[in-house]
């Protein structure tokens, strides 16, 4: 399983990923799941990968590909000269159909599911920063003001906070605590989704990546947040009245 | 879609459940979920339902039925007789049995899932108060000290706040509060789930219903909880500490 989940707000995007992949419940490995490029004041891009690993590498793979093959002087399209950042969700959407199609029958056979989705965020010079979400179909959506978050993997437990407080005005500061409560929910109620974690956020208009990190299990902040929030919420609680007089 | 959570805490039970019963998303009804018995001091009994309704309500009709042959003097098992609250859950597993046998295949036939739970909670004079979950074969497992609350239906959005909250040591009028929230959280992510709300509290050892009621959409003990939660938690986050420095 996997847990990702990504914000856009006015300030800009956050996103953060976990890094357990399950074949089973005996078999659990550690892979990255986010997954950045940037060219620093021109262009940053930035996925989140779930479901079908092999689907997910061979897009990875693919895309390095055709960066590797640009850099050597070949006139290619990448994500990183495309036009736009909703051509470069589109770029993704192709290569996810194109996995799709080699991989879907043979893995339906052995009764594997190729389900896999990616969030792709995004900004080039003179564009917005976006954020879109890719299905196993290669169709998308995009994060809107109403709905300013996107969620991949074993996205429940981790819902109900977003659905709380994240608003398109959610500073940036907020959005790092909010996202790490969400994965903090998850990775509490979901034995498959787990530590380490790696995190990014592109400020609105920078093009590039403000924060990239990964955060161990024993990181200082995140652990401040993980056992903050167990003593916030409990005298959040303790602060609602009593219910029918029962006390 | 259906959202049932039941405590088992040293104070006593507590469970709440929904009321809304969908087949596809276009047809919506309304259809009570908890349902209880009790002969006050001797003997209390509360189920709460989830999955294929005619499963569960065909599990309810015979429960009924032989409450009904038994109060006219046929000497016959029921829940409100059996010898321990144990066998009231073996009782629910049987029907259950009895229900999947009869209506599981042609429901497959049809592409209808015949799946359905049911939490079984209860106390006789000089018995323990008990929390069963009943599953779709009619086996069931019981709530512990480490693990005492059960959950069915949509059980991921409600999950969080319960795994920070809920220890034994819980007291009812927490309780009461922890159980409004986990819903209003579920109610807010899961449209499939839905108001009004059906409440009751059983004190250990009491063998009655403490507390038995509908709380509807605009029930003001409810609201309070669902808008002070909101801002308890809103409040609760402002007090966590910036992340990495970023305020």
């Amino acid at each position: 399983m996997t847990y990702c989940v990504g914000l856009r707000l006015d300030a800009g995007l956050v996103l953060l990923a976990d890094t357990r992949t399950n074949a089973g419940l005996d078999n659990i490995s550690r892979f990255r799941k986010l997954f950045t490029w940037e060219v620093p004041g021109e262009r940053v891009v930035a996925l989140m990968t779930a479901g079908n690993l092999s689907v997910t590498q061979g897009i990875l793979t693919r895309i390095e590909a055709a960066l590797a093959r640009a850099a050597a002087g070949e006139e290619i399209e990448t994500i990183l000269n495309a036009e736009s950042t909703f051509r470069v969700a589109e770029i993704i959407g192709e290569l996810m159909r194109e996995q799709q199609q080699g991989h879907r029958e043979p893995l339906m056979a052995q009764g594997v599911s190729a389900d896999a989705s990616i969030i792709v965020a995004g900004q080039r010079r003179g564009g917005q920063h976006r954020l879109f979400l890719v299905y196993a179909a290669g169709n998308f959506i995009e994060a809107t003001e109403d709905t300013p978050f996107l969620q991949i993997g074993e996205h429940k437990y981790g819902k109900p906070i977003l659905d709380r407080i994240v608003t398109r005005h959610t500073t940036l500061a907020e959005a790092l605590k909010v996202v790490c409560v969400s994965m903090d929910s998850t990775l509490r109620s979901n034995l498959s989704v787990g530590m380490p974690l790696d995190l990014a956020v592109i400020r609105a208009g920078e093009c590039r990546l403000h924060i990239n990190r990964r955060i161990e299990a024993d990181d200082p902040d995140y652990l401040q947040i993980s056992q903050g929030w167990s003593e916030a919420l409990r005298g959040a609680f303790d602060t609602l009245p009593p219910m029918w007089g029962e006390t």
